[in-house]
Order: C-alpha cells, then sequence, then structure tokens
C-alpha cells in the first residue's frame, strides 16, 4: 500500500511571483497529470464532460485542468462504477488534471428537502428523489473513488442574503467538517497511484469577521490549498470582490487559492489582481450554448439580425478553431437552425477566450505589467 | 469568363473495376476538392453541417464527400448569402467534395400546400409559411450559388404507393425537367472557379416500364451522373433492392449511379452489389443520436443497461475516435445524462462504421472477393 497521503499533505504550488502593485500572482500547480500555470480557468464538466465539446477538442483549445461534480457524478453513474472504469481521467478520456467540486453548493442548490445537521446532510436526488446522505467521510471517499487530482471538501455553502447568525453556524459546521475531512482523507489511500489534494472552503457570508475567522481556523489545518466559497450567489458585484480581496489576503502565500464559481470576464481580471489564482464557471460555456461570444471588446450575440451577413470572424484578435474558420455569417445560420454544431463553436470560442485571458494575466504579471494590462483590458471591455 | 459547362458536360468518374460475379463495381469520382473512390457513403449535412459534427472531425473520421439540401438552404439562409460568403465550402468550412440535393425530395416530403404544374412547383415553407417557387431554372441557379461539386436537378418524386399511372405522369415531369435543367445548366457558368456536375434522378416507383422509359429518356440526354430516386420511401426492402438492380442495369456503365436516401448496413451491402456507387442517408447520424450505435455485428442501443458497467470499446474491431477511447459504461453514462458530447460520439462512430464498411467493400471489389466478403458480412451482422 502507498502511503504519501497518510504521512504528510504536500502543497502542489509554486509561486512564482507577485505583482508590485496589485495582489496578482503567477504560479504553477504540480500534479501527477501535469503542470497548470495559474492564473488558471477551469471549464467545467459537471457530469464528466464539458458540454458540447470532446477531451480532444478542450485540449485543443487550451484546456489545461478541468472541474467535475461530486453531486452529480455520486448520483449517476456513481463513485464505484467510475473507480471501476479506473477513475474519471480514464472514464472521460481527459490526461490532463481534474478537479472535483464536493458537491456542498449543489445539495444547496439542486436537492430537494435537505435536512442539514453537524453530521451531514440528507437530501433527495434531484433525478429520482431517491434519500442519500453526504458526510465530510463520504464525500472524500466518493472523490477517493472518482480520483481527482484535486478535491474538494464538503462545505455548508450559506445563501445569499443570510443573517451574520446564520453565516456564523454555518463557518463553524465548515470548519468542523474541514477538520474531519482531513483525517479522513489520512485515513485513506488514493486508489490510482497517484497524489490527490484535498481543499478546504472559506465561508462567511459577506461578513467580514466570519470570514476572517473562518480563512484562519482553516489555515491552521493546514490544507494544501484553498476556496473561498458562497461568493457569486447573488450577492453585489462590489460584495463578492470585497470578500473576495479580504479573504485572500488572509489566506496562506504559498498555497493555491481558488474563488468558486466567478465568473464573467471583468469579474475574472479584478479577482486575479486580488490574489486569486484559480477559477472556475458555467458562463463560457452556458452562455456560448445560448449564442453568446466572449471577446475582447464584450459580447457578441450571435442571433442578432447585424450579423447575418457579417463574413468576418468573432474575433479578428483570436485564434481559436472557431474564429480560424467560419464566420459570423455560418455562426448565426447554425444557431437560428438549431443546429448542434453552433453551441460547439461557441463552446471552443468562449473557453479559448477565457484561456487566453488568463494567460495573458500571467505573462503581465511575470512582465511586471500587469496593472497596465489590466487598465487596457478593461478599456477595451465592455461589461 | 470560364465557359466549360456551356461547351461539355464531362464525366467526373472513372470505373476502375467490375466484379465478375454480381454488379459490384469500384471507381473513383474526381472533382476539384478531391477524389473519391466509390464505392462512397456520404454523410448528410442538410442545412450546411452534419449534424453534432465538425468539418475536423468529419475529416478525421475519414468522410470524403458530403450532402447538402437545396431545399433547407434556399429558405435559410437563402443561396444568395451562401453564394456572397463564397459557396458552400466556404461558408461550412469543408473543403472535400459536396453534392447537394436538388430540394425535390424535400418539396414532397417537408413543405406545405405544394401545387405542382409543368412549369415547376409553388409550396409553403415547413419554417414560416412564407410561399416559394422551384423551377428546373431556378433550383439550378440556387445551386449556381450554392457551388456544390454534384448538383441533382429538379425531379419529381413518386410516393408509395402511387398507381403506375401517377407513377408515369412524375416520370414524364422529371423527364421535361431534366431536359429544361440541362439546358439552364449549360447557359449558365459555376461562380467560384471550379466544374459542377449535374446528376439526374430516375424515377418510376415500382414500376419496371415506367423506370425503364425514366432510365432511357434520362440516359439519353447524357448527364455526367444518374441518381436513383423514389426508393426508400415506404417500399418493402425486396421492392427496394429489385427496383435498384433494375434500374442500375440500364443506366450508362461509364457513369456514376447515386441510390438516393438507402439506407441500413444491409441495404448499403445489396446495393453495392447491384452497381451502386453512391449513397446518403440519415441513419448513422439521426440513429447515433438515439444512442443506436452500428458495428460488424449489428446495432448496439447503448441506453441499455447492459452497458452500465461495460468497460469495453462499442466495437473492438473499430479505430473510430469514440472506441478508441470511449468505453460504452461512458457512453452509456452521456446518454442517459443527455450530454451532448454523446450524440458527437455517437456520430463519429457510426459515420465511420458506414465508411470504413463501403471501403472494406470497395477494397473487396478490386481485390476480386466481394461474393465472399458480402457473403461474411451477411453472417457476422444481424439487421
Amino acid at each position: 500500500m502507498r502511503t504519501i497521503s497518510s504521512i504528510t499533505m504536500s502543497v502542489p504550488f509554486t509561486l512564482h511571483k507577485t505583482c508590485g502593485t496589485s495582489a496578482a500572482r503567477a504560479g504553477v500547480l504540480s500534479t501527477a497529470h501535469g503542470s497548470v500555470e495559474t492564473p488558471i480557468f477551469m471549464p467545467v464538466g459537471t457530469r464528466a464532460s464539458v458540454k458540447s465539446v470532446s477531451p480532444v477538442q478542450l485540449r485543443e483549445l487550451g484546456a489545461r485542468i478541468i472541474l467535475a461534480n461530486t453531486y452529480h457524478l455520486a448520483l449517476r453513474p456513481g463513485s464505484e462504477l467510475i473507480r471501476d472504469a479506473g477513475g474519471l481521467h480514464a472514464f472521460s478520456a481527459w490526461d490532463r488534471p481534474i478537479l472535483t467540486d464536493s458537491g456542498g453548493y449543489q445539495v444547496f442548490s439542486l436537492a430537494d428537502l435537505r435536512k442539514i445537521s453537524d453530521e451531514g446532510v440528507r437530501f433527495q436526488s434531484h433525478i429520482d428523489g431517491s434519500t442519500h446522505t453526504f458526510t465530510p467521510e463520504s464525500v472524500i471517499d466518493i472523490q477517493r473513488n472518482l480520483g481527482p487530482d484535486i478535491l474538494m471538501v464538503l462545505d455548508e455553502c450559506s445563501p445569499y442574503p443570510c443573517t451574520r447568525e446564520e453565516a456564523l453556524i454555518a463557518h463553524e459546521r465548515t470548519v468542523g467538517w474541514a477538520e474531519r475531512s482531513r483525517t479522513r482523507f489520512r485515513e485513506t489511500e488514493p486508489l490510482f497511484g497517484y497524489e490527490q489534494y484535498p481543499f478546504a472552503i472559506v465561508q462567511g457570508s459577506v461578513y467580514e469577521q466570519v470570514r476572517s475567522a473562518s480563512a484562519r481556523s482553516l489555515a491552521d489545518l493546514d490544507f494544501p490549498g484553498y476556496a473561498i466559497g458562497g461568493l457569486a450567489v447573488g450577492e453585489p458585484r462590489e460584495a463578492m470582490l470585497e470578500m473576495t480581496g479580504f479573504t485572500a489576503d488572509l489566506l496562506p502565500e504559498e498555497k493555491p487559492r481558488y474563488l468558486m464559481g466567478v465568473g464573467k470576464p471583468e469579474d475574472i481580471v479584478d479577482a486575479i489582481s486580488l490574489g486569486i489564482d484559480m477559477f472556475d464557471c458555467v458562463i463560457p460555456t452556458r452562455n456560448g450554448r445560448n449564442g453568446t461570444f466572449y471577446t475582447h471588446t464584450g459580447r457578441v450575440v450571435i442571433k442578432n439580425q447585424q450579423y447575418a451577413r457579417d463574413m468576418g470572424p468573432v474575433s479578428d484578435r483570436c485564434d481559436c478553431y472557431t474564429c480560424r474558420h467560419f464566420s459570423r455569417s455560418y455562426l448565426r445560420h447554425l444557431f437560428q437552425s438549431g443546429e448542434i454544431l453552433g453551441l460547439t463553436l461557441a463552446t471552443i470560442h468562449n473557453l479559448h477566450f477565457y484561456l487566453a485571458l488568463v494567460a495573458e494575466a500571467r505573462t503581465a504579471i511575470l512582465d511586471d505589467r500587469f496593472p497596465a494590462w489590466k487598465k487596457q483590458f478593461f478599456r477595451d471591455y465592455t461589461p
């Protein structure tokens, strides 16, 4: 038996540079499935598939690490099945890093009739109404079965708005669960011969004192990485950015910081300047499937009549497969006709745009010109 | 101005070999966008997209020539728009050969309130109810705009069943229209600098005498290629094969023969043995999107419970992208979850299967072992 994780929880991150003006950082995440330069955006593949693109297309558009979801996969097809398939990488034919979310957020946003206690959370599947229980321990076990490179511990995600008292209770439960998660993680072994890294999730809603308590308590537990959860759940953009910066400043400098569920391009640029290393969001994929293409000047709503005879690419600054081969006119035709290829081409373009955006930010940080780059981004981009 | 087509209608086909036992043939179609070895199967890209796959995926799975539809494209986005985009190849980023169907079949199967006369056919769009008229001349003009390598002339497709008298009227109208199409074709020029080849369509329903009259009249018009239409419209399989063989025997040996809308793998193998060179059908793509995978032993209905934990490929004899990377278990998960990637992977597999099937048939013909190959196909394959 390998005993890697029972001895230590090593940190899969090297910080290369911090911007002198802002808190922006450039680093590298190192996993058994490859290295990931940060800041990074992680395309969302909830059910072990990034919607409408194949693993080869994902690789070609530049994806380095993708996200899948414990909640969805535990319900269907089940984590034991994926374990028997050799883990998520083998099951879905993606050989670069994978991060799995814990299911905490989904239990609170998707499941029916949830009942939470200190022990864990009981809920009914949104698929078939069957009853399930997630505990900190079971969520570690499930993610041992799934075999992601990075796994998230179970947390209680406060809704927005919530009272300070509610935020405090959720924070305390989240810290208790993180401790139990750490214990279970140390008692168990990776099933596929490579190391996995558990990240803890800071909660606390929009209350600085609660965020602060959460960040400090979790930092004491010495996880390999930290996420900021409970944001992008309906609060104003200003509150999101304020809490992000406030929380990031409290997290250990040498460990990766992941802002969950954020966001729009402008949110990502701002959050990078606040010291965030990792992002995930459904916006580029979901909005792409609705016909919204992101470019450095803003959004292109491809169904608009003005693009009917526009023979230029979505963006003449973009070198993605979509922009190299297809006109706005053709893309509009695909969306007008309901052709599936439209969804694929929009997804390829948007994910490429998001990945190019974070790569540009990284280069700017390394070249000591991040503040100027950020200024130029906001000059060009109309939210 | 180029005057290629006003002087002659050359034949884009070379016959390489005919099976000694059956009427099966191996040849090559030669077009400005490349050569196509026959027998060939043409994936259907009705609205300038083969559903759920990109041009790169199509190329990688082995597609050599694809089909698009005049009826659909004339209605949306309109043939002038596609002309202004530089033709279908540029519009859809497919640089191999394209054949466009005439829209005759679609007017009779999809449009509302159609009114047919010797002049042409008036109909209402199935999309928005707008009124349109197709004449033999306008359908040539539209296909000059679209710029396919091979274009079909307007025909009247008899429904099944129909009386001999109805079949006779449709045949006579089809021949008259073919003559007018030929005249219009000779009076016009290709718009994109490469030669286009018009094919005529034999009608006659299941009546040998009408089929015979149709084939002979159209052969006299000296088209570069011939299609057999009006089959695969509901008649028994035996009647379809009987009419196919009967008609193929009457067509000029040195010209390509295209059996429209056929069919299942077993139909294609039988029709090859009757002397057919070209096929198109929505079965591999449409049934793929319903979760049916074709293999050399028959169909795999991937949603069946028996595949839930089946970690093998759809077919261990297949080297398509899908079979090289994904298990039946993962594919079933995609279909159970409604993931778009399932549609793409099924389409890739099925089109690859169809293309490998006709390629195998061709090799067998060239190697003088087509009858044995066909026997083996039917031994392995359960319809």
